[in-house]
C-alpha cells in the first residue's frame, strides 16, 4: 500500500465547489503511478518494455466531498495480479481522516502489437498484494 | 433515450494514442446534460430550483479506444428515478457502430442545505425510465 | 473563418461558477480543428502525411465569463500560415452575442524527427487567411 | 519565489506524447496557490475575506515538452501587484534543468458582487514582488 499526498486546485472543482467527479480518475491515477514507484519499478519503465496496462474498467462510490485547497491523501493497492489482467484498490481522505472517496480500476496487459499478454512474472510478483 | 455526437479532440487523448480514461466521465455529464433537455427540463433548472444532483457512484467498462478526431455518440438513459436516487446508464460508440464503452452514475437527490431530499413529483415522473 | 458551437459543462466550470481559465484552450483546440475541416483537410490527415504542428505560444484575454450550460459560439480564423509557422485567433461569444474571450496561437511546424519543416504548398494556400 | 514540484501523469499528456498546452495552465494555477501559501495566506484565505482574483488575462510560450512522468519544477512569482490588478509570472523547468515553459496571468480585484475593487494594503504589501 502506497499513499500520495495531492493538493486540490480549483481547476479540479466544479461550480458545486467541490472537486469534478472524473477528477477522482485522475488522482487514481497519480496513484498507480508512484504504487508502482514505490514497488521499484515504474509505468514508465513498463511500457519502456513493451508492455501497456490500459484501464479496461473503473469505478468510484463518492462519500463525502474533496473541497477546494483540501490536502488529500490516497492510498493505493494492488488487489489482484495474475496472467493479463491487475486490479488496483485506492482510498482518498482529507486531512481531518475522512473517507472522501473510494474506488478500483482494472487493467489489461497488452504487448506493442495490443493483443492481450501474460505479464512477465518478476512484474507479476513485484504487484502481487502480499509483494509491498 | 437520448443521442449527443461527440468528436475527440487532442486534449482528450492521452499518449497512448487514446482517449483518456476520465474524459469518459465528462462525456457521460454531458450526455446527461442533453438527456434532461431532452425531457423538457435542464439540470440548470433543477438547480435553480433548489434540488442538487451529486453524482454518488460511478462506473465504466472500456471495451474500445475512441481516437483522436473519431465522431462519437452518446446513448444516455435513466435506468431509475425514486425518491432521493436517479440512476443513468451511457453507451459511447464510434461511427462504424462499435460499442466503445459503457457506464453508470448513481445520483443523490440533495437540496440547498446538502440534505437528501426527495424529488418532486413532477421531476420523477419526467425522468422514469417509461417516461421517454 | 469557422464558427463551432460548444455547450458548457459542469466539468468546465470552477467554484467560482465559470469556465476555468484553462479549458478555453481546449475550445480553441476544438475550434482549429473545425477551421480545418472546413477547409477541406483535418489535422489528422496533417499528421498522417507526417506533419505536426504543436502549440508554440498561447494567450487568452479573458472578458466577460462563460457559464455553465452556456450554448458557446468560437470563432477561428487563420491571421497568418508562411513558412514553418501559423497563427491561428479566436473569439468566443455566449447567446446574448457578448465577447467573453478572445485569444491566439502559434504554431510550429515539424516533421516526424520532430525538426522544424517548412509546410507543403498547398496546406499553406489552403490555410491563407484569404482562403476562406 | 517560490517552487512547486510536479510529476506529469498520463492524463497530463496527449497523442504527441507530450502534457497537453491547456494543462500548463493548470500548473500555473498550482503554482499561484503555492506562492500565496509561502507568503503566509491563501488564496481560500482570500475568497473567504471577500476578494475574488479572476483570471484577465494568461499567455505561455511553450519552448520543450513536458513529458510523462517527468518531475517538473515550476518556479512562481508576483511582478506586479497594486491597485485592484495582480501578475504572476511562471517558468517550469524539467529534471535536467531545461526550460520547458514560461508564462504569465493577470488577475483583476473583485468583491463578492463581482465589481473591480482595490486589493487591501496589506495583501499588496505581501504580494510585492520585493516582498519575498
Amino acid at each position: 500500500m502506497s499513499e500520495l499526498r495531492y493538493r486540490v486546485i480549483y481547476g479540479d472543482t466544479d461550480q458545486m465547489g467541490v472537486m469534478y467527479y472524473a477528477n477522482y480518475l485522475r488522482l487514481f491515477e497519480a496513484g498507480r503511478n508512484e504504487h508502482l514507484r514505490g514497488l521499484g519499478v515504474t509505468y514508465f519503465k513498463v511500457e519502456q518494455a513493451g508492455f501497456f496496462l490500459p484501464v479496461t474498467h473503473a469505478s468510484c462510490r463518492y462519500r463525502k466531498s474533496a473541497r477546494y485547497d483540501d490536502l488529500l491523501t490516497l492510498k493505493t493497492k494492488v488487489t489482484s495480479a495474475k496472467g493479463a489482467r491487475i486490479h488496483f484498490h485506492y482510498e482518498i481522505f482529507n486531512e481531518k481522516g475522512d473517507l472522501l472517496a473510494e474506488g478500483s480500476t482494472e487493467h489489461a496487459a497488452l504487448d506493442k502489437d495490443g493483443r492481450v499478454t501474460r505479464l512477465p512474472e518478476e512484474i507479476v510478483d513485484l504487484l502481487a498484494p502480499g509483494g509491498a
